[in-house]
């Protein structure tokens, strides 16, 4: 083994095995002030200095420039990035493929941590490229666009490796024959990448939802070609960049790794996914776009994370207050942006019973909207959990909503230190109709629906069906009652989602841990893989064998 | 852990350590001899008692009875199975997977090695029902059918249970937070199956190439639904039957498994492969259709091994009387029916060097044709390898290129005891000129091309280039060079295909040991799955988590 595997051979076993038993595990500091002292001001320097410039990357097949990125917090990164030429580009990304190939799984693996190690060395900057693409306020940007990031990275490289190492590299095969010299055959196996990934960045976590795919694609041999959304280049723009400064250090070809940027006007996504140099594709949008790469890229396999709506259902609760507190910090956090976000609070329409008696439909309501008041209540604080919002479509579907619905509590911008033209909100809360199916569809951004139930079972029932027809990627219950806890465990099942059982501590039902929360299933029509189960690695490579005798030999038995 | 788990506890621990190591292994003796002595004459009355009469499957939603089996040995079966109404039928099969799920990972498992199990008594029954749909002679129906399908199930059901055993059920996962006490939760996962599963069997080897998926998607927990080959169906009618017995005796439904033949003149495999129910396909056939199935079937998860071009790669050998003995065996065998059969031999027009000296082209040619001649001599053991021919399709297509091409050895019938009306075929030899391109595509049945190259360079690239477009299940190559097979070997990851290097004793080129060799690679036109290997499992099932808080305790560290 050389001196990369060996240097980063700690980390790798203790990756693997925090897959194993999915207790908590983490490789990277989530505080930004357990980093070295000058990484702060150096990291805001380094963002700095990329606006307003182009963004080099020495790509082969670069037919000019583009960029468009404005930060949610008011003003334009002014970055450009070079416009590839596929023609030129994926062959080039296809000839860097074999010495990565026969380097093996332990070389490959090592080279992707060394590039998760450089990633994490410069979070700050990383965080300060996600505020100002997503909106993400700063400490959420550091740890979700970054550390969190870079454990999702880990884990896909540990699944990835665990899973090369399961082919052994040789065999001895010896059948026996009876009274005669047994059959005697050596092979050898060989683990073999499909071809060029397409990871398909989004918007809102390009980072989080993108290294996944990038990491399993590029440890199994394959290489990848990142497209990023155009709201949200810079981010994966860097991660480029240090994974190509990362493979030329360790000998490789840096053309495993590329950007995609659309040229002005353009929206290549399409069009590059149904090449045949692409096999894999890693995809986080719109299920519209999602569908329509299930049935269109049929030469390669999709991992897909769409829409859904995620629901909460509120049966009773030993800790009122506790649970209000969570639920006010789920909705508000990212204001709402998130695929994780419960959209839906399912409420028997006669109240529910808490350690402190009945609370009818309406106290809970109230206590919500109050809830969130109090948490938003310092603007400061407000500002470090709402972030900005991403996109003129959340503000027009916020608008919508508060002008056709029971407000409950309305949205409103908050003010932002230092960032006088950020457009942020706080969270809608409303109270739907009997007729209403409004809460039905994804309703992405700051919008959340209380529905008022005939009881448990129909919050149970409405919860399975948008399930089923929409898709979720989290879901939520609070309950005293041990039956209605093992209903819902059965109907999470179901529906394939993952639940979250009386949070009313430090824990949110948006939060999913690398190492320990499987991230969606695959099961419902809110995405087709998992980050991160074996099937979200093992398709990426095949094995190849060869074969030949070995001299007879007396039977060993 | 429940008595069945108990009872194929050490079956499943050996089978897994198998598929670790790659190293011979096999659960089932593969001579008949070494069954009961009484097994052989009731097999036989269990196939005869089967011939002329309804196979009663007790099936819901059964609409009319189908059947048009003849044996290539020259008689109607005369065997009628249940045609299925899938509007009953499936529902039915979704009914019964909650408990099958929820039994959990090593009770499933341990069914379905009791299934296996049941079967391998049954084998001579089999291996009568394999020889009279297929074609295959006795003995190749007993192993290829019988044992060795039996051990590709088992080899399946290893490969699941080792996926499912690595996701742990219980993790507790503890935060630390500094100065405060951790974020404690206990989280639990379930193993949960994707929906219905549809294997669609092919004519020539219906088990051998239908249990690896039809026991990876039930062991991972799913309903499986069997589509056979109108030609081929009492092979897999028997496996149903037999499966559906075992559910029942180990007390789950039998509705997990089932059969759907077409009712006459019908042909539902396509309308069935895109029902929303069926989320998993393997199937074994043409190119056409499972080019269909992957642009069509996106609802589901396709595991498709279909038709492509095998080639030998003869530069030079110090056995020349092993190799061509070798070669004769495997074109002669089943009458090159197998998709593992080499199709292409590429020889240097000017010779190859041997142990003996040079021999020229055509002493190549003429020595294969006599070592074809000399095996195939006796007409006992002639009939014992070649069996019968599958289908008339076969028949026209070898006398289309009788007719059209420098015959090197013909093709004729052979007389089988027994079965006067037996249809057979010895292997067609033909040389091809340097503008045919015939060979470029699959001809499948006893019919072999010998193309003459300028030497093992074009060689070479002949066989790159059609494994490449039209794809390749294995590939030979007898050279003494180093440089040659290191060449050889580099070909072989590049195009996707398990080489075979001097093949001149006991082993031939079109057999795959389960356990050992992986069938198939997936990375060329000719499948896109292996048997097996972990990506063919574990796309077979999703995890679904709950969690929630553990109270807080002191931190550890």
């Amino acid at each position: 083994m050389n001196e990369i595997a060996m240097r980063h051979r700690d980390t790798l076993d203790k990756a693997i095995a925090a897959t194993e038993s999915r207790a908590f595990w983490s490789a990277f500091p989530e505080d930004p002030r357990e980093y070295p002292e000058e990484a702060a001001a150096e990291g805001r320097a380094a963002f700095d200095a990329r606006c307003g410039r182009r963004f080099e990357l020495d790509q082969p097949g670069s037919a000019g420039w583009a960029g468009e990125e404005r930060s949610p917090y008011g003003f334009d990164l002014g970055v450009e990035y070079p416009v590839p030429d596929p023609d030129v580009l994926l062959p080039a990304m296809a000839a860097a493929m074999p010495s990565w190939r026969d380097a093996g799984p332990e070389v490959r693996a090592a080279v992707c941590v060394e590039i998760v190690r450089r990633l994490n060395s410069r979070t700050h900057e990383m965080a300060h490229a996600v505020m100002h693409t997503t909106g993400q306020a700063f400490t959420m940007a550091f740890q979700a666009g970054g550390t969190h990031a870079q454990d999702r990275a880990l884990e896909a490289i540990a699944y990835a490796l665990a899973a090369m190492r399961r082919v052994p590299a040789q065999a001895t095969w010896e059948k026996p024959q009876g009274k005669r010299p047994p059959l005697r055959m050596i092979k050898e196996f060989r683990v073999v990448p499909r071809g060029i990934g397409l990871v398909i960045g989004c918007a809102t976590f390009p980072t989080w939802n993108g290294y996944p795919g990038l990491f399993a694609s590029l440890a199994t041999g394959n290489a990848v070609l990142v497209k990023p959304s155009r709201r949200a280049v810079l981010p994966l723009a860097l991660t480029v960049a240090v994974a190509r400064e990362t493979l030329v250090d360790a000998g490789f070809d840096p053309n495993l790794v590329a950007l995609a940027v659309d040229a002005p006007a353009e929206r290549s996504a399409a069009s590059l996914a149904v090449r045949p140099e692409i096999r894999l594709i890693d995809f986080t949008g719109s299920t519209e776009f999602g569908d329509w790469l299930e049935r269109h890229a049929t030469q390669a396999t999709v991992f897909a994370e769409k829409s859904g709506v995620n629901s909460v259902v509120i049966d009773s609760t030993d800790d009122f207050d506790g649970m209000l507190r969570n639920l006010a910090f789920s909705l508000s956090l990212y204001s709402g942006q998130m695929c994780t976000t419960p959209q839906n609070l399912l409420v028997p329409r006669d109240g529910i019973e808490t350690e402190s008696g009945h609370r009818s439909f309406d106290e809970v309501a109230d206590g919500l909207a109050r809830a969130i008041d109090g948490l938003l209540g310092d603007p400061r604080r407000a500002a470090a959990l709402l972030g900005g919002i991403v996109s003129d479509d959340v503000l027009k579907r916020v608008d919508a909503v508060a002008g056709s619905a029971r407000v409950v509590l309305a949205s409103h911008p908050v003010d932002v230190a230092d960032f006088p033209d950020a457009v942020t909100r706080t969270p809608l809360l409303v109270q739907v109709g009997p007729a209403d199916d409004e809460y039905a569809r994804e309703c992405f951004g700051p919008v959340s629906f209380l529905v008022p139930t005939s009881g448990v079972e129909e919050s149970l029932d409405i919860w399975s069906r948008t399930m089923r027809e929409r898709g979720a990627l989290t879901a939520s219950v609070y309950s005293t009652d041990p039956r209605v806890l093992a209903r819902a465990e059965a109907i999470a099942m179901e529906g394939g989602v993952s639940l979250s059982e009386n949070l009313t501590g430090g824990v949110y039902v948006n939060q999913s841990a690398a190492f320990s929360d499987y991230h969606a299933t695959g099961l419902n029509p809110a995405a087709t893989a998992s980050y991160t189960d074996d099937a979200f690695v093992t398709p990426r490579f095949h094995v190849v064998q060869w074969r030949r005798h070995l001299p007879a030999e007396a039977p060993t038995t």
